[in-house]
């Protein structure tokens, strides 16, 4: 019999079908790995000597210096060529009563995460995966000085099923004017949750799973990796800090280093044992000016498409998963590097 | 500049992302239309002759009469062959204060729309889509006598991309013990407009939606057929009842053909106008014994899977849309047959 499992920090359901249950090396994935691609592509935009295919930089890292928009930096921050948002403009909100609309206004950057075409986090080093987690705290804590902002979006598509176009590394910011639906709905749950019984839902989360164990797929001082106990998808993976806090602004590249280091152990574990598989990687914290300190936690949620939601996921929002989120864990725990 | 829409009903936002704009005969999707694929096909457990290659039926017309899992029905239910959920056991909950799951106890069918193989509801004639309906009538009023039941989800996946393997026309029922999240944000939403302004915020919807005018696709004494104000995917599709009502129970063919007739033509307009799109079809309705009749509104959305939802969408709840609702109605308009 198949079992329905609860998330206990949204509450939502997923059916945990054994009956349709996959090995996780089935699951494995067809897109190419890093040896099977070009280091470089001179048609790629993003690739170093192709700067002026690009908006102009917001931020780049150069170790040896060198003119913005030029070869030779090692992290590179542009607007995106084709932006969601703009930068340029007042927030105006129409008709507020029906057919309610606000201006488009925000920022859409891209985060070129290494000069190197088939390069990936999951083979990078950890320094170097540091700095890109540098960069994005840079740039979130820029656009968090701008008033009309809301929330900053900080997310990674990888392969074609994920939504991603061009193969290139690269991780992407949206800033936008408005609180973003899916953590409205976390934070309220969790208000609720810590009003119920003074504790945050994802501290609380945390401690189930290590004594639980069987889903962790790596601890350290500072971060519980872990399968959550109702997975939507197969794979699903949250990493989340043990230091409670709602927004995640480290200060400077000493504090990123243990994020670094868990989230390049993790992306590699998946990159080797699923075969680089397509993925989204999303950071959930606290919107801009809303702090919400006591209940929120912050957290990064990376989901493999290793599945298709059809039908039935879209119109109820209840998650069919094939893989028993004990076994993709216990399958990770094997490719996570000592 | 774009413009960020939110949708009434749910308070949800989309980005109508202009600037990415496509045109809708860009987004002609790929997959192979009736006349490119068999009749028959002597492998498709759906087909003909096959019968006992699926679990025995459940329900089946066949005009001329003739024995149970034999040829010469047009309609079949069946069982899924590979169930999320079954119907044997008792609903059960395990641990309700932490890692809280219930036993997976509810019924996974199958109506086999036609015994063509290359059939589809946007070829068949409206009579044949009427029994269909008539139908999942059927199944859903014997699966709503079961106290242990909450939900039957109905819906139909076209296409791989749609989640879909099987070619031959099929729709599913998914009954399950628990209440779905999708559902439950809506009438919670519902409920709340309601107390507020004491009208359904589904007929006001419709009400808005014909004065406005531009994102209607179709209109007949019973149904509304639109494009929603802040569509997710391009060519979102809504099929709403002008009589208030919070659950679909048609009670014979007769009742069930005013909506056989617009879900007939829209889908006709989607498939002659974008080259049979992947889409998934779903019906929201009030859960079981929860009746909502007030302030809830039964429907039907159509998504077609034109565009990949990646971290941006499934981390934020906020969606990019490329094809604005305006331009994706008049569009279908020219493909609805007077």
């Amino acid at each position: 019999m198949s079992e329905i499992r609860q998330d206990q920090p949204t509450k939502r359901w997923v059916i945990m079908a054994t009956e349709r249950a996959k090995r996780p090396h089935d699951l494995a994935a067809k897109q190419p790995t890093a040896e099977k691609q070009q280091e470089y592509s001179a048609d790629c935009p993003f690739c170093p000597g192709n700067e002026s295919m690009t908006p102009p930089e917001v931020l780049a890292y150069r170790e040896e210096g060198g003119p913005a928009n030029s070869p030779g930096w090692q992290v590179r921050v542009i607007p995106n060529a084709f932006p969601a948002l703009r930068p340029e403009g007042e927030v105006v909100v129409s008709q507020p009563h029906w057919f309610t609309s606000v201006t488009g206004v925000g920022a859409h950057e891209v985060i070129v995460e290494s000069p190197i075409h088939n390069a990936s986090p999951a083979t990078m080093s950890v320094e170097h995966v540091g700095l890109v987690l540098q960069a994005a705290a840079q740039r979130f804590a820029a656009l968090q000085q701008d008033k009309r902002l809301r929330y900053v979006a900080l997310f990674r598509n990888n392969g074609l099923p994920a939504g991603s176009s061009l193969t290139h590394p690269h991780t992407q910011t949206i800033a936008t004017p408005i609180a973003p639906t899916v953590v409205r709905l976390e934070i309220e749950a969790a208000r609720r949750h810590y009003d119920d019984r003074i504790q945050c839902v994802y501290c609380e989360t945390i401690d189930k799973e290590l004594d639980a164990g069987q889903r962790i797929v790596l601890e350290t001082d500072a971060f519980v990796v872990f399968e959550p106990f109702a997975s939507r998808w197969p794979f699903e993976t949250w990493v989340v800090p043990k230091q409670h806090a709602a927004v995640l602004i480290p200060q400077d590249i000493s504090e990123v280093e243990p994020l670094a280091y868990v989230l390049q152990s993790t992306l590699k574990a998946l990159y080797d044992g699923l075969s680089n598989p397509a993925y989204n990687l999303v950071l959930h914290e606290a919107p801009l000016r809303d702090s919400c300190e006591d209940y929120y936690h912050w957290h990064i949620e990376i989901l493999p498409r290793l599945a298709t939601a059809a039908g039935f996921e879209l119109g109820t929002g209840i998650w069919i998963n094939s893989v028993l989120p004990e076994d993709s864990a216990e399958y990770l725990r094997e490719f996570v590097s000592a």
